[in-house]
């Protein structure tokens, strides 16, 4: 492929003739035409070079471009591309074996998927049939996906459309202390108060109909709002009180993000379901799964389970998480993705809140970081507000073409920038992201008392 | 990978430990370990080779391995491996514009997802927001996908245990003469009364309540029912009277599989969503999606369209699928499906039902075909009643071993054997194919009068 502004051209009239983009205005958009990316880097046709603070949609942990896993995607198309889910084949067998020994307690059978989308699908549709029970409980501020059971299951704007009320889902509030649901004052209060909350909502729905709650261990898209200490373990003992089956959602956080296998391992927590996605091969070829305690898989034994999709366990699929998980133990992604959350990126983005009084507070870990911006600081009101239109995000769109003409590209999310580059980032990248925001930040301020 | 007996049971055993198989009694399966693909065949970790006539799930259309194929993804692989789905990139871009190249009429925006599944959900979604109505017509006998809403629309019994009767399904009888719902004993009285049902049922269903109506071109899984002449026409015009969205699925019988790009060719007929997956790119990398008529685009072109994935437009599944196109045509693939199927398949398979009884109907076009097992031909009774249980599947379980006992791998479903080879599969792989059911259905003749 030329790097030329004639092919960008190209690439991009043939977009905009013939491709649909997902949660898009189709005239609304003006997609990038980009020609090539390595490690944290991508570039476009006319060689603009961006530093990329997005790993795509939070999901190329190891980079773009790893060699090691481009060669064992390389080998095993030569080997056996594809093979339909019903047999045994080596990648699929090496990856549920690997993945299973990762994830917490005995998280031990894998359900293979496309997606993260497909994977809440199952998790719920396995809940649903181990406890004969119909409904789901889950967060506002959360994203599990676009399938209907997924979507419906969200607890953001997207929603909305695909919400015809009968999906079953009831929607809770979980804990967020810069805007608390529940009035508290500290991290503890609202801990405490977040479970009580709960503990209410369970009691009122009436325990006997809740097949499951899902929850993203840290939630992702919505805001990387780390739970309290305690939150985590006090919804595990709920569940297990009221025969509830626990699902975590790890499609964003699995697989290194947090500077953990598994978000759940920071919480000491281990659900009954964890799905994931992304990480797990860093996207390179689509992958998803659930994995399925021993008390769950038993359910079904003897009784089929009603789900399934042609591409279950694809072995190229597969063969690219052998490789990723490999190429993460031998380099110490995980470790390194903590490291670089603790000694770079959090005192690094603490240090921009101290200066940019558009900064309303700085949350995460590892490599999962979210800058809440506001126009003032005591009113904590958003720099836009929550699910703004075109008119109404003149101040984060200035903010990311701030960070563009800088050579960095953000994720925004309403008045949220998340810092979420590949795990891999090397401390002088993440030096020159941190700049670049700075840049991006004072424009940002001039919205802010 | 050692082709060893010793991998074969390490890969098995891993497999028994830690995957979770699709739509099965997890307890009850025993998964072939399988060693290798190539064109048609596949073989054992004992060096037994079998000739596929299942093409994975229906999938394979150019078999396994295809050298150009594999090499173009190897080349992607080592170009821009992935990419996220807000960026024009150039294999999206061409797999776009090629794909819009060959559908029917003007379904020139593609939208892509993972497999089968996601492009349903999503078609039915474009549906509903596009008419501002909630419900969907579909078939019984049918087969759409495991997400909920495509496992709702599906009229097959793996619905049931997802159904709670809200997703806004009502599910009609479509044309069957050999089981014919309407008591007609020509294809023009079937046509005629399944057309008359059809316009009943939206009568009574309320034609301002109703989205879509969502069809397999001809119904894959449940039975390669080929639709009598005027069938999908007179679809099509009661959607155009009533402002109904009319969906064909293509996810099996789309890229070849019935000797044309699309089976709606066959009938002249142009849909407002199609869907895709499988044969897109032979599922060597997974791939599915919706081609959206340029009235449904225009919905959504101020309006954002709300879904999405991670992966739509994956940069390697759509590498595979420009390579996987071009090779169709360079080698004439979609021409040989249809000539395998008049000159060797669909005569060779009627000789067959000439002389074992057990054979009720043969039916079908291209690479696409059923064989409808009876215990009797004038009453049709069929040789396994509709959804078995294991203790009543014997006659079809035996005629299964059978066929792997000669070296053929059969696609089985209930009291059926379909023959969906992959559309390059050659005369003497075809004719070695025939000889090996023609040994098996005597076996299953011993059940039949
Ligand atoms: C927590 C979570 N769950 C599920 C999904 C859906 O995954 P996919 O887009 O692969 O369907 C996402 C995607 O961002 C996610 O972040
Ligand atoms: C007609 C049809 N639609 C949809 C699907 C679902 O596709 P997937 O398994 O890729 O989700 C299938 C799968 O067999 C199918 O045959």
């Amino acid at each position: 492929m030329a790097v030329s502004r004639a092919t960008g051209a190209a690439v991009k009239a043939a977009d905009r003739a013939h491709v649909f983009h997902s949660w898009s205005a189709q005239g609304l958009i003006d997609p990038l035409a980009v020609a090539g990316a390595k490690g944290s880097y991508f570039w476009d046709y006319d060689g603009r070079r961006y530093l990329d603070f997005t790993s795509g949609l939070v999901y190329t942990n190891i980079g773009y471009q790893h060699p090691k896993v481009v060669a064992a995607i390389q080998e095993q198309a030569a080997e056996l591309v594809t093979f339909a889910p019903a047999f045994a084949v080596e990648p699929r067998s090496e990856a549920a074996r690997l993945i299973a020994e990762r994830t917490p307690g005995d998280l031990d059978k894998i359900f293979f998927t496309n997606g993260g989308a497909e994977a809440v699908e199952n998790a719920v549709r396995m809940a649903r049939l181990h406890t004969g029970r119909p409904k789901v409980l889950a967060a506002y501020r959360s994203y599990h996906g676009g399938t209907h059971t997924a979507v419906n299951i969200t607890g953001d704007p997207r929603r909305w459309p695909s919400d015809t009320g009968t999906a079953g889902v009831v929607h809770f509030w979980t804990p967020f202390l810069y805007r608390s649901p529940f009035h508290a004052a500290t991290e503890a209060e609202e801990c405490a108060r977040a479970l009580k909350h709960l503990e209410d909502t369970i009691a009122f729905e009436g325990p006997g109909t809740i097949a499951a709650i899902v929850l993203e261990t840290i939630p992702g898209t919505a805001g990387i709002m780390v739970p309290p200490p305690g939150y985590l373990a006090g919804v595990r003992e709920l569940c297990d009180r009221h025969g509830i089956v626990f699902v975590l959602d790890e499609v964003m956080t699995g697989f290194g993000r947090t500077g953990k296998w598994f978000a759940a391992e920071h919480f000491g927590v281990v659900p009954d379901l964890l799905t994931f996605a992304k990480g797990v091969n860093s996207g390179y070829v689509p992958l998803g799964g659930v994995a399925i305690s021993a008390e769950i898989a038993a359910t079904f034994d003897r009784r089929p389970y009603p789900g399934g999709l042609t591409y279950s366990g694809h072995p190229l699929a597969c063969a690219a998480a052998v490789a990723t998980i490999r190429v993460m133990e031998e380099e110490g992604v995980v470790e390194h993705a903590a490291t670089i959350g603790e000694t770079v990126l959090g005192p690094g983005l603490r240090e921009l809140a101290e200066r940019h009084p558009s900064v309303g507070e700085v949350r995460g870990t590892g490599v999962f970081w979210a800058l809440e911006l506001v126009r003032n600081r005591e009113t904590r009101e958003p720099l836009v507000p929550y699910n703004p239109g075109p008119a109404d995000n003149v101040a984060m769109a200035g903010f990311a073409a701030g960070c563009k003409a800088n050579g960095l590209w953000p994720f925004v999310n309403m008045n949220r920038t998340h810092v979420v580059p590949p795990c891999t980032i090397s401390v002088s990248e993440a030096e020159e992201g941190l700049e670049a925001l700075d840049a991006a930040l004072s424009a940002a301020d001039a919205y802010a008392d």
